[in-house]
């Protein structure tokens, strides 16, 4: 139960203070994570299954190790080997593994809205590892979670997205929570990729990328599908990395020295990042990976409904 | 052990005592999946491979719980990135999984006889998962367990079994236990797809619908195999859920209230059952998901040699 | 930390002494693996990953399993489903995958030195699982464990390689473990598959099987590679088989009744070892394979600096 919720879906539905819960229980979550024995008892005898309809390992792991880390068992279901090829529904595949009693179903799908669906069909926790460029809401909490770590707060700060805002789930569930944390949030890309309307959001808008990252306190460069490069949404790799990407010249003139940059993962070097800024003393994006497996702790643990007197050791 | 049996490949081979051995054994099992936290120590130290060279992440799945729940280590080796597509026979691949010492094979083959050959080369106990046109043992003990759930006792009651006789292991498993178990089968489908001579396995044939479910406790509705579909045994799909798929109307005029409805899964959906009878109140196919898990259980737990006080505390 | 090593990528840098630290151990690693419980807490709370590049079930079940009974919890990583197939880089993999913190990191690749490369860019410890043509050093010394079980030293034996000496990565850890341990080593095969210069590495080089053969304590057969046979390495199995294979009448006519057998597996049955040799009584080729989980324990414990109370108890 994370507030009133009993699925962790998408951040747009999340009270400020709903999304400090996550946060301050994942500060203790990390600590579990710098241990040399790194596992509590926490979640020991439930059980989280990872129904995965997207190749992702990256995500995938950081759920798998934030279970086993607790002691949950984790199960893990890909589309590519389950029954779905043989032409069962999403709620049926849902249904039918919720049968086998596991405690939190987590869901990535291509489809936007596949874990709400899932969630009203099923009686575990549902928690969205990703649906279409609906949210990715682990990813907006890891992104707060980073932020606030490296620099104390969101309240008052700016953050810049940069990408293709339209297709992103990542900058979905960033804005909800950052701007809720009390941030600023620009957003900034080629306008074929800028949803239009999304100010309503509580962003602003930018095409120029200096524009966007001047004087702001963190940058979250996005991934660009190599899939929409050279479809009429963006003339081609070169062009992108151009107006849109951050390389070592960029970064020192336009950004703010103590300006953080992330990354939700995997790079492309060269297009939306150089390999000097990706690697540079600015970048987080390490950070962010590690803090991801802490809060998917937090998640777990809130929503498998751990036990209190373990939290107590998990915190400890 | 199950009564002589050091395997569980056919239940040809089983008696009504050792079935009652393994379904008897399941309800505790299954009072453990109710716990809040699902895990007893039976099989710690013990070990499950999954040896599948057929996809199927469901029954798959519910193996690997069931080993999890009783605390035995589980590993997955599928075909697709096992060394059977470097060539090695199966043989092989079973003597060297074996050669790392698990407790238990658990086989899934496209060759009936398959498990059974692996039986003969391997010193560690072997489950069947499924083989070919053979035997799907656990399932045949799974939809037992959940009739006697569901209707108390199988002695004297009346079950029909509706699809693709000639080329379901359901199909071979469930007619083996339930006629030991004292209940009456009958056997329906298209003509083409009724084995010759099935009734020397103590059912009865019948090629009406109707016929066969009327007065009947329970149905099992296997699952069509989309291959088979429009190839010369099956006309199409249509005409296939015209006369052997069960839909709302004909539940409601042909069978008696109390009868409960099963199916092995994947439903296809407007098939062999109509979205409303597969969620209707008739339908017991959820029952068999968490059922499944049970009786695995039940057998990892008595071929692993589980250990007694350990049974006592799944049993307390 | 074996020796003075923090990674475990390349016999050749490894000393006598070295080695047999890790074979010591592995003894009493073997000796759990014999327990009906096969489960000991000496990696509780440590994570082991297994990065794979290449295919193989056999070497990473391995691994996986001598993790599990260490009672670390094991992630798999496999290319398929990685984000490489997203274009991210192999260090990139690796330091993503070393965020979120686990203490080993196994990886197979099929560029020699990709092991080397990631460990210069990880904080945790590497074991190579093969690396292309260059190192399988957990092969190596799982080949030396079960040569000195077999023969009790290899100090002063004579050991045979046989087959694709220039592709092999197995002969390579071979050639290096076995000679430090005071072994000779014969190499044999085609001249077109003998790399030129091997004899730097203290080993004799032969072209006839007879004359490889004759005398020696131990050989190794190699397992050609399918994708060779009929490049122009070799014209064909056929011709491979008759004059590089061993089947029961070149056994019974050349080797001293006391030489066993090794294989790498998977086999080529009829190829590079007839069925009658490869489950033949000289054949120590399922040792090899359980011996290999016992050496995998003793790398693991070693590098993920296990517990010496909980050593005491896996050696108890």
């Amino acid at each position: 139960m994370i507030g009133r919720h009993k699925h962790c879906i998408a951040l747009a539905d999340y009270s400020r203070e709903e999304i400090l819960e996550v946060l301050d229980l994942a500060v203790s979550m990390k600590e579990v994570l710098q241990r040399p024995i790194k596992k509590v008892p926490s979640l020991r005898g439930k059980s989280v299954v990872n129904l995965f309809f997207e190749a992702s390992t990256r995500t995938r792991s950081s759920f798998e190790i934030a279970a086993k880390v607790l002691s949950a068992d984790a199960l893990n279901w890909t589309s590519a080997s389950s029954s779905v090829t043989k032409g069962e529904t999403l709620i049926d595949t849902a249904r039918n593994l919720e049968a086998m009693r596991p405690d939190v179903l987590v869901i990535r799908h291509s489809a936007g809205g596949a874990p709400q669906l899932v969630a009203e069909h099923v009686g575990c926790a549902v928690v969205s590892a990703g649906d279409g460029a609906h949210e990715h809401p682990s990813q907006g909490l890891l992104d707060c979670f980073t932020l606030r770590e490296k620099l104390g707060t969101l309240e008052g700060k700016t953050v810049a997205i940069v990408g293709d805002i339209s297709h992103s789930r990542v900058a979905r569930s960033d804005i909800h929570a950052m701007t809720k944390l009390g941030a600023r949030v620009r957003l900034c890309g080629p306008p074929t990729m800028m949803p239009a309307g999304v100010e309503a959001l509580g962003a602003t808008v930018h095409y120029q990328l200096r524009e966007a990252v001047e004087g702001v306190d963190a940058v979250v460069m996005l991934r660009i599908q190599h899939e929409r490069i050279g479809d009429p949404l963006i003339p081609g790799t070169r062009e992108y990395s151009k107006l849109w990407g951050l390389n070592a010249k960029k970064a020192a003139e336009w950004l703010r020295p103590q300006c953080v940059i992330l990354h939700p993962g995997p790079i492309n070097r060269g297009v939306e990042l150089s390999p000097e800024v990706a690697d540079g003393p600015q970048s987080v994006i390490l950070d962010q990976v590690q803090n991801g497996v802490a809060v998917r702790m937090a998640i777990l643990y809130l929503l498998a409904g751990g036990n209190p007197a373990d939290a107590g050791e998990a915190k400890a």
